[in-house]
């Protein structure tokens, strides 16, 4: 991995001998293809953008990759080993001592401490401050999808299961993280926006609460697709037809992009999601039938108690 | 190819040998997909469905392919050879005395007639009504992309030029098919809906004039994103690479969709369209920013004259 710079990217085009450059950035940086591009160029390389949508490691862009030989992937971490990928992270600043606001709803002496990719470089610098406000602050070791110590996605919160203390601390922005934190460790967890500095305590049970209900709306379908990703880390297809034999009725059904447009078209009654995780909890308001995530599937075809339920996460 | 029924299909695939096959609907036959896989699962077979868009058989699931023994395509003739694909038409039955509304905007005793994949069944009967009413009527034989006698398609509309009559009738719905021949052809063009009996002399003018403005607009743009689709049938690469060597601040930019949110997202000042011809044409309403067809792109680099406007075909 790489810092941002692309100077740096160029020594290490260099070293590894590449000519052709396939670039990805995710959605909010894709601004900056022009000027990686323009650069590389003027350095010598032969360089593709790739314009899919992209909103983790999990989507790269293989196809692209095909034509080159390597793909600069850029604002997340390797979430498999790929060897002709290069991943640049995107490192957002902040002061921590905002971290101060969190203080007060702290009640326990011991955290464990968990934020995203774009702050985990700040992870020792809030260490450091919540340890000088006598916090006993746990940090998990990075491993498997999140590579980084106490780095959390949005499809594996193991950071703030293995860190171990009773009370999560979660730094970064949006709640979907601090929810699922919440449902998967059914712990305790305050999440502060470093950015705005608001901080609140967050449960995973209104959530649970809209869940219970699509499940219930579900269990009328008249037919089922299980959604089977084409992206390269989110392909679960083993977990894909273990669902499909749950159910007579049910189909696999393979996309690239979930898209509402497309689960209209398909017709089918219910869905369940085994791509990215966060597209049955975070987009349900934008679909037009019931998406379920595995472990809701599950609940419905009687092979899972509710009181089982549990948040999807990819291991 | 098959006529649409399940039974043929079963045949067909036995014949083969198959057992995993992947089914693939258009947008407007996706509904259909439940169906189907029901009728393929109580044959026997395996089943995937492929749930990305699809607008023609240019647009083949490979992806999905590459998991089963045959990819079943409906709606679409084939645009290249592929053993593995097995192409089922989809057929739209009209009375063919509708065609009565056409003759008295036809000027010419000799007409060439073309008409779109789901209407191809009808050309013989549609012949014979035009010959029955005192009009020599021209159709060419398939080839290429358009492997069915008189079928245009919205890349393809070599059938119109090589029938050689002096005037044109084209049968079906939308307006994009008989103006693409138009402006192809440089012939008199009269269009018929078959449905609804409207029929109506076609002119590419508005088109060109709006084309024209939209060539003025992209020679302001500060940089240009050459699009080179990953679609199967799509994927100009030649094209792209010749177009993005005219300019030095070209970059080539890969998409499976070329969707407005995402050239919003990369943020170039214009694109350049080598996908499907039509998405310059037709989606220009929904696209941020100048989107042009390779041969504009060529007027705006000074390798073409705007008297050589042409509209953008696949060979």
């Amino acid at each position: 991995m790489l810092s941002s710079g692309i100077s740096e990217l160029i020594q290490e085009l260099k070293t590894r001998g590449a000519r052709r450059v396939a670039l990805q950035f995710p959605e909010g940086l894709k601004r900056k293809a022009a000027r990686y591009a323009a650069g590389l160029r003027e350095a010598g390389f032969d360089v593709m953008v790739s314009g899919d949508p992209c909103y983790g490691a999990c989507d790269l862009a293989l196809d692209t990759l095909a034509d080159a030989d390597v793909l600069v992937h850029v604002g997340h971490t390797p979430v498999d080993n790929r060897d002709r990928v290069i991943f640049i992270p995107y490192s957002v600043d902040f002061d921590v001592t905002i971290l101060e606001k969190a203080l007060p709803l702290l009640k326990e002496k011991t955290v464990s401490l968990v934020t995203t990719v774009q702050h985990v470089h700040l992870v020792p610098a809030m260490e450091e401050f919540l340890r000088s406000r006598g916090i006993d602050t746990r940090v998990a070791e990075g491993k498997g999808r999140t590579p980084c110590r106490g780095q959390v996605l949005g499809c594996s919160f193991s950071a703030a299961k293995d860190a171990g203390a009773d009370e999560i601390l979660y730094v970064g922005t949006g709640l979907f993280h601090p929810i699922g934190i919440a449902l998967s460790t059914k712990k305790r967890v305050v999440a502060l926006d470093p950015l705005s500095g608001i901080c609140s305590e967050v449960s995973g049970e209104t959530l649970l609460r809209r869940r219970f209900a699509i499940i219930e709306k579900a269990k009328a379908a008249k037919n089922t697709a299980i959604i089977l990703s084409t992206k390269s880390g989110q392909a679960r297809k083993e977990l894909a037809e273990g669902l499909a034999a749950l159910s007579p009725g049910a189909v696999i059904v393979t996309m690239q992009e979930v898209s509402p447009d497309e689960l209209t078209n398909l017709g089918f009654g219910c869905y369940v999601n085994t791509a990215c995780p966060r597209l049955a909890y975070d987009d349900q308001v934008r679909f037009p039938v019931p998406v379920l995530s595995p472990q809701e599937f599950e609940i419905v075809c009687g092979k899972r108690r509710w009181d089982d339920y549990t948040v999807d996460e990819i291991p």
